[in-house]
């Protein structure tokens, strides 16, 4: 436990905010690197084969894929408040939702999203492309929208305790919110409510809000606004 | 563990392999439906929401994503063979190879090739995209096989003892070759050892060899060989 404790990525990404969320609920301290993969050179890719974020670094040993990280702090700190739910089969559950987040609604959902509308135009300079942001707010959004009303339960969470399958979700969501995601509480009233809970968890709560934070200057002030918050924690 | 455990998925696939073969290595008695996801009905989305093969089934428990079956089936019986090695950090270590394999290797080679090369003419009846072909054949495939031949071990395993990230490369690797990779032993040959290791093991050689009799012959027949398979086994 002496070992420090890096995280490589930008918290812009849901992907990193979901292992600071963590780490926060873990109360493990911790360092946050804000790096844009899209601004990495070349090195990057020996930490990170697939140049994706984040990346842990605990002492030398270097771990990329959030969903091995957070299992690997589930692991390596047995001690602190659990990310996944004690019963096997709500693990499962957790772990699938995970998935669904990351692949699916990661992937195909938010990147389609906030990628063209976010990153392309204010880090790559580059024109969006409308098709893939019409498909996704008229089709592929509302689609995953449909199958979470149906999952989430009317109070609590998706598997039991908040665990990381609600952490995942809702740090998308965050996302497609940013990329101008006007979501229809009258449509997804259950997803609705699940969300509130969800996203006004403390830990959360404060990553959402150091990336707000981020979302509000340009890549160059997010160094500066990373130590304020790590002067604060 | 009295409850029956059903994967439903063809084995012609690598993410059916790679549970069926962990099934076999921790000596867990299972049936296997040889459902092709494209051809599924509508029902099909209410086990899967992604349409995605295998699929659980442990007594009224279902639960998609190889992923999230293994880490279960090794939670739930945890008397069995592991399919994870002991110490954290190489545990972290499989699950990134597993990662890895699941996602960039099978979505962006596997599926490029053999999707294109075997499912769309064979199952959908469809041209196969020959610029994707091409791609995956001089880039995509060759860049992965670099990276890979980096991180195998001169003798034994990637993370320790045989684990679920060398039985998903290697279940991967089988696909490539069914739709027509040649694999240059002289280029990678740490990585060529290693896969005659990895699909020397018992498990994994059952599962290919399964596999292999069903891509002999057309879809309508493939239960019947499940059949035999489940009646020797």
């Amino acid at each position: 436990m002496t070992d420090k404790l890096t995280i490589i990525g930008a918290p812009i990404s849901p992907y990193v905010r979901k292992v600071l969320a963590i780490l926060i609920m873990k109360d493990l301290p911790f360092r946050c690197i804000p790096q844009v993969p899209f601004l990495a050179d070349d090195n990057f890719t020996r930490i990170s084969p697939l140049r994706r974020i984040p990346v842990l670094k605990h002492g030398d040993f270097t771990l990329p894929d959030s969903t091995a990280i957070i299992q690997y702090l589930e692991e390596a700190f047995p001690d602190t408040p659990a990310a996944y739910p004690g019963d096997a089969k709500a693990r499962a559950r957790a772990r699938w939702f995970e998935e669904y987040a990351d692949d699916h609604f990661g992937r195909n959902v938010i990147f389609n999203l906030f990628f063209q509308r976010v990153v392309r135009p204010r880090v790559l300079k580059q024109e969006p492309d409308q098709a893939l942001i019409d498909q996704t707010l008229e089709s592929t959004l509302p689609n995953a929208l449909d199958y979470l009303e149906g999952e989430v339960p009317a109070d609590g969470f998706l598997a039991g305790d908040i665990s990381v399958g609600d952490i995942t979700i809702a740090a998308m969501m965050k996302n497609a919110f940013w990329a101008g995601w006007e979501m229809d509480e009258d449509r997804w009233p259950g997803f609705a409510a699940w969300l509130k809970r969800t996203s006004d968890h403390p830990a959360l709560m404060k990553v959402n809000t150091l990336a707000d934070e981020m979302m509000a200057v340009p890549p160059t002030e997010h160094e500066a606004i990373m130590e304020r918050f790590h002067a604060a924690a």
